[in-house]
């Protein structure tokens, strides 16, 4: 049984004096994804929430297009990883077959280098426009994530990625060693909550990278707040695809690089900050 | 042309003010490795140092055991990304399409669960015993690193890796937006600098997966030490490849994870420490 926190015994040295005793560290293992008995790509990730994580890298990777495709899912644990086994519908299984050739992890099978980064770079799917945001609720929601990652406050080494709704607050979040699979494991938790997408903000503790910004495309969310800084192809995949990437997220503010029409921070400073929630 | 840092103009929200101006963000480029004609992978990477990543992937994914037998290395500019394009000797030609079939990165190719998960998480190559070093070299060359990552310093959102020698100081130090390129690049200097891996250590500004591992094994060098905490599985693999793993490296000192007899922490507060330099 794969368990997702692992205490490692350790030598400390600090300020010159040896220590010694336990730290809680994050597992990390070999995830092979299998479809109609091939692999399609192996994850190194931290083993939780595996279903979520089945589910949202198929949807991210568009192997399907709803999570009803997906006609079984097996957790199988072998010695040195998990497999997550998962049978297609039939009219998604030529789908998948055709995507493993012009696969998009970052490894091709054999196909040229302008096929293969064209298939990298492929643009994102344009997000519906959704509602405005204020400062004060990016700030707040960005603030409630901390208490609700329970492998890193163990461990304090894993990414969270959640997303969240005027309405609900948090709707879900999940952890990960990898900020891509913790997006993916979010994806899946959100294609089976049935809350629309469109209403709220995915929140990361990370830095942004284009892989980022075309997941968040991918579930359709308007709006994406992470901690630390995106990469100018992260930006430039934003603006693509119509997402306002907001980011250097702190308790004191953020920085608002792509589709600022979406947060009513003109206003905000006014008393009328709650009229500009749609 | 691409080039690693770009000039992104944002709006800034801090204490309830509206700012404007510009940020300087890293690159992100999709860099495509072929060999003989076929993609191996697809990268996105900081589009710096690329000889240098080409050969280190090459050597540290067991494409070539030499930088000699690359035959050509060809940089393409791309409209979407760069190709790095390599040719091989013939000897090695062979091993790219083997290997190709068994691919290591996140993505297989077809094959079952099981032989994808076993060519992931592959055993590392044991590294040499190497030298004893003692905990204030290894801060000394943790903190040298900081005024030499010159992206970083404009960003504060790339990693390093960096090698340290007791004789050199440090030999090389490489950026990227992702810590296995930065390592990769690490490994491509290094193999054209004929120091031998044996005499130093890989400092990592990053938190260490089993990748970090891999690659550390590939360079064959005896001591990593990082920023931040390893996973488990990568201690488990820096025990198996007979690597010393250092990890939330600090100014103030470091947790030593495996193979302890190393560093000479025990002798270290007395003043005989430059006596257990081998």
């Amino acid at each position: 049984m794969h368990v997702p926190i692992y205490t490692a015994d350790r030598q400390i040295w600090r300020n010159g004096q040896l220590g010694e005793g336990a730290r809680l560290i994050p597992e990390e293992t070999a995830i092979a994804l299998t479809y109609n008995g091939g692999t399609y790509a192996v994850m190194m990730g931290t083993p939780q929430d595996l279903p979520d994580f089945a589910i949202g890298f198929s949807l991210s990777e568009g192997i399907v297009q709803s999570s009803e495709e997906i006609e079984t899912l097996e957790i199988v644990e072998l010695d040195d990883g998990i497999e997550l086994r998962m049978w297609l519908k039939s009219s998604s299984a030529e789908l998948v077959n055709e995507r493993r050739r012009y696969i998009a992890g970052p490894t091709g099978c054999g196909i040229c280098g302008v096929e293969s980064i064209a298939e990298a770079v492929r643009p994102a799917a344009v997000v519906p426009k959704g509602r405005i945001f204020t400062p004060s609720e990016i700030i707040a929601a960005m603030v409630s994530i901390a208490v609700l990652q329970q492998i890193n406050i163990q461990t304090r080494a894993t990414h969270a990625a959640a997303f969240w709704t005027p309405a609900h607050g948090i709707v879900a979040l999940r952890e990960d060693v990898g900020r891509h699979n913790a997006l993916d494991k979010l994806a899946g938790a959100l294609a089976q909550a049935a809350i629309p997408a469109a209403d709220g903000m995915v929140l990361l503790t990370s830095r942004i990278s284009v892989e980022m910004v075309q997941k968040t495309a991918a579930i359709g969310a308007p709006l994406m707040v992470a901690v630390s800084a995106p990469t100018a192809l992260a930006v430039r995949t934003a603006e693509a695809a119509g997402i306002t990437l907001a980011a250097i997220a702190r308790s004191d503010g953020f920085e608002i690089f792509t589709h600022p029409e979406r947060i009513a921070v003109a206003q905000a400073t006014g008393v009328a900050e709650a009229t500009h929630v749609a």
